[in-house]
């Protein structure tokens, strides 16, 4: 069975790792797409598709068996509700089932005649992007909020730096 | 050592299969990126992104070692020759060199200053996906000119019927 | 005598009524522009075209005479002001004058050399989009509020459904 | 029973006249597309869609019973055959049944599970849109092969002279 | 040398003009480009491209030599962080430097490789767009704010009635 | 008197430069238009809007009076040509007349309600960016067809050689 999450992964964090460690636990294929994939250089979407790519990829490797696979698909926003599903699906290996707690996400899919399954939260408090975003902005510890491999993918770009460069305002 | 490379892939055939082995014998890591994902159901572009991703993942599979990485990433046309090495560079996990044989693409990477390596040509004759998908629409022998696994994800997809079905124009 | 009148009608209600009531007693002839045509599935603009182009067809049908013509058409948005009124003659039949209330829309077409009327307010406390909308997602009473054909086309299409479950957040 | 049909309408002419009025003869309600509806003043799509909408609108009215109704429906591209049918759905009132001749609007709306019904051809050689604007431009009698109203639409809007000069590069 | 100078110039002012005036103190040509291009007819960007070209020229002309060289070229917006300076790159001619005070326009630069010097700020306060669209709006005094040329090109358009209609929101 | 003129300058060839020697014998100040903006890097397009911006600059120094002014303005295609004259007029100064020979410019510009002025032809055979660029490729003579501060331009930014690499298949 093939599964369907998305996020922004903006960054990826212990909240999506969670919720992928319980999708891994039921299916052996997970399609994970990287939303707004268009969006980077901004305080809501510092990173760009490509970064969130390596972020996904080697986290991921922490919690599925070998024997399960993932494929990691960037998804360009199409600005109109109407044609997303349509978007999704063709850009991305067949799935039967889709896991989400978006309310829009989970609308259209289930307009579309798909299978969706509520994910769980997990302390929704702190692996939250915004905070976690905020936290570098402002120079506090976020290094415990994200999976150590995606703690690597942001210090080999710079990440942090680029956050707060873009954050300045201070002039 | 990471590497780009790209292609339409309508469908994936044996001359990219050459050609990626050749990658593969050079570098650890190679970025597969899926060229004009947008298009599909024309007989230029017959199949999905997604379908692609299919063919592209099953195929390299026969060809690299396990210790070996690739990552697939479906590229939207951008229809502006001055963007386009920014917008693979922004969806696109971060690249040493480009493999390819295509003058553009050379040009264009080469202009934005990176280095491109030529890629040899493999039985241009037949290794080709004009004379696939013709094959495929006048009903002769096409299977024998892509891997197998490639033949299998067109069967699952009952691709060969999609691409008659376009092309007909007798009524 | 033909006019325009454009409104985005999610949904139409009987402020849309009474100020086409009076257009149809000054006209012979009505183009109905259905504005942000590509937006549906949010809050603010929860239904599609088509479903307001039902809505729009059902309702004028009470207030028109049967001599009289309404020419109903979807626009989508094209982002830039300076376009719009050319996109607006290019999608729809010749109009003599244009009726309405926005001052943009009043800016735009004066500046193009248009004829346009002011339209009347009717009870715009409670003739309102946003006051409609509130109500079907809190639970209160919302149909004294629209014709009652687009009561008809809202319940055809599990509508108030579709806002609530789009406009929860409770999870 | 609602049906849909979609055509350029580059003009509306008497093979569209006979496929619709065949139309009319099974379904009662019938959503008439106009495609390509941001095209207008080239050699191949001279006419705007508004201009269209009034060449659909009076030529139906010879061929619909007083009880049956139509809608007319500019629709632009969206350039992506997998979004195609999404668009065409969220544009449009819910239709039951498409009829149509175009193999791709046949193969996209059946694989998206709707019932397809194939149309008759008539006089294919004379009733189609690329010979009577080839005599328009030429300056030969073309308004045989259109219903009389469009006669009337192309001559208020100067259609004629319009597709003569586009068509002109002798200088 | 060649610098490379951005700016929305809604309106042009006595801030730009400062700026300005020190960059043509230190190279020979400068680039302006003319951001949002594509945006006209609202409360923030009430001029067009066209408009602010004018505005731009005139006063540019009170504050370089004879012998230094302007090229004043409007640039539409991409939507996407990651493509903006290939984007500014592509439009215009070869430029060495940029200055600038924006942090996403110094961050994007410098992460393509390009140098970039910060400019000063001159009485923030009131050298500011918004204050000058309030003053207009409001019917207070705003001519001070900016170079004589531009309230020219101003009261030549009607500027300040069309953002006062605009604004109006009082019916 | 304030003219347009438009051309896609690829490149800026004799025939442009006598045009414009007509029309600066005639008004005063001209904007000129540089038609696809956003193409660059094709055998038919092969030079950026900015490169474009550097011939027309340099070559129109030579038949202008120090007098004469001249606005130099990118513009991107809007793909319809029922936008296009407002896409035109928004991003440029105003002018009050059209210098063409174009005949959709003419007709487009004509239902407007603009002046438009047919331009006399020089040497079309060889005042052509067709036969220019076909020299490029082909290694023939093409430096006396252009103006010479053109020639100095595309030698600066090594212009022969993209060409001829782009256009290379031979391989």
């Amino acid at each position: 069975m093939r599964a369907f999450f998305i996020g922004r992964f903006q960054p990826y964090h212990l909240g999506h790792h969670e919720v992928l460690r319980e999708i891994f636990s039921e299916v052996d294929e997970v399609v994970i797409g990287i939303g707004s994939a268009q969006e980077s250089h901004t305080v809501e979407n510092p990173f760009t598709a490509g970064e969130r790519i390596m972020m996904v990829d080697r986290a991921v490797g922490e919690i599925k068996n070998p024997g399960q696979k993932v494929y990691i698909v960037p998804l360009e926003d199409v600005y109109r509700n109407s044609l997303w599903v349509s978007h999704v699906v063709s850009m991305t290996p067949y799935f039967d089932v889709i896991y989400s707690n978006n309310p829009l996400v989970i609308r259209l899919f289930r307009e579309a005649g798909f299978e969706v399954r509520r994910t769980r939260m997990f302390n929704r408090m702190e692996y939250h992007g915004t905070e976690i975003r905020r936290r570098m902005i402002s120079g506090e510890r976020w290094e415990d909020l994200v999976p150590e491999p995606v703690v690597d993918v942001i210090e080999e770009i710079d990440g942090v730096r680029r956050i707060r460069e873009i954050a300045n305002t201070d002039f």
